[in-house]
């Protein structure tokens, strides 16, 4: 599809869980507002909302019904959300900028930031608790595992333990594996899990697909951290050079890492062949991983 | 029941969850090893576990399988656990000593701590998760609601802006009410609801029991900051005043505080009415809240 279609459609599934995600906030007497106002930094000021366009795209591939989406897509962006505010902590990364904004920390305090992490995180289950889905034991276990010590958790740990150090490729993919993939990878089964059962042949074409999309996606994020500047991205440029972080264009160089990216996004594309047309729309996102400028 | 009776029963519970904490962490292969022995290290050190008392004494008086209150029984535990190593952080109460041990952050480092206690909240959902009870969606709502905002995460927040301040009774109240009272009460309920549904009249009477176990509990743990000793508590003695953090003693004197924590037990023990005598072991927890020396 055209580039300006694909926007379009970007545009629509955002504004569908930002309506959502901003209405966990309307209507309720906050035990603390400035817990809650944290929570609402991390969560809304911003962010490409990749994680619930790829609940969508996936469940729509394989016939689940939108309304039974948003649950999944508002869960994942919590999670994601935390991640960034804890991520972004002194003791972390001690990044003072994301999504163009003061990092939580910055526009509260280090204390506040750590429980509106906390918060987010038991947010995210307490939603995807509310549906009652029919499969909300797989979905609240692959929620949980993508997030914790088997997924995203180990990997900021792994990322943590690297900084400084010179991990070859393979063990730079296991990092991000657990870092980003993770929970990319839970983005696109859970959306998968609404609309089929766990022994569906199609959700391991699923698996496949989110396993080339979450490393593409994780090399172009180190790309653009060289080749991007501050304003567009919305944090710091240049970062991981600053940190000694161990990256893809470090690693290859930067067409070395160019030519990674594209051959994970055709192995992805490749994936998609049992789903037919209906997966079109995930071959689409795919390819929008390594051409995003931001 | 006699109090050796009780502290055998204690015991056999603490040895029950106990074992099946500690194979959490058996025969597998970590991701990331540091991750793991800190979450290990925040978890299996020491604790009352008197969360997952509370959920097996509340199961049985409502009639549940013991094999079945397992899970809510360690998904308690874990959140528990992990606001215990968040709690301690420098940013926090900035704690060295917990359960006799040094805090999370003191035996490994800051950022392991904050990704440790994360890691244990996923944990939580995920044991819980994979129990597939038939009550699942209220049992994950019951918990996060609990540990969120609306319960122990907001409780935290109200606590760290009253360092110094001086609030009333009913201010403190409500802070513990979220703080510590917000997961007591889940513990309770969870345990319930694994035996009968959530229009059950019994659950009433357990969330009444639970809500003044919960205050008296906090009573007798503020008692208990000024009149033990460090070894006995193996936590700080006397860290609540040298914080200028308001307690019940500093607002009511210590024997103020004792006859509403005596008060509070009695208004559990009455609510247990409609349970009869299947709810005497919870009559016996509620009197062992405010006679335990650490």
């Amino acid at each position: 599809m055209s580039a300006d279609a694909l926007a379009d459609r970007l545009a629509a599934d955002r504004a569908r869980i930002d309506v959502r995600l901003e209405a966990l906030f309307a209507a309720r007497s906050a035990p603390s507002p400035r817990l809650e106002a944290a929570m609402r930094h991390g969560l809304l000021v911003g962010g490409k909302r990749l994680r619930p366009v790829l609940v969508y795209a996936a469940g729509r591939a394989l016939g689940a019904a939108e309304d039974d989406l948003h649950a999944p897509a508002m869960a994942l962006e919590l999670v994601h959300a935390y991640s960034l505010v804890h991520d972004d902590l002194p003791a972390m990364d001690d990044d003072d900028l994301r999504r163009g904004q003061p990092t939580v920390h910055r526009a509260y305090d280090e204390a506040t930031a750590i429980l509106a992490g906390d918060a987010l995180q038991a947010l995210a289950f307490e939603v995807l608790a509310r549906t009652a889905h029919p499969r909300l034991p797989a979905l609240v276990a692959g929620l949980a595992g993508a997030a914790g010590r088997d997924g995203m958790v180990a990997g900021q740990a792994l990322d943590l333990a690297a900084v400084g150090g010179h991990p070859d490729a393979a063990a730079l993919a296991a990092m991000h594996g657990h870092k980003t993939g993770a929970l990319i990878r839970a983005a696109v089964r859970l959306g998968g899990l609404v609309a089929v059962d766990e022994a569906d042949p199609r959700l391991a074409a699923l698996d496949a697909y989110a396993d080339a999309i979450g490393l593409a996606f994780q090399i172009h994020d180190d790309i653009l951290d060289v080749t991007g500047d501050t304003a567009t991205l919305g944090k710091t440029s240049g970062a991981d050079a600053a940190r000694a972080k161990p990256t893809y264009p470090s690693l290859l160089g930067l067409e070395g890492a160019r030519r990674r990216a594209d051959a994970l996004v055709e192995t992805a594309v490749a994936a998609l062949a049992p789903l037919g047309e209906a997966a079109s729309p995930l071959a689409d996102l795919a390819r929008y991983m390594i051409e995003r400028d931001h």
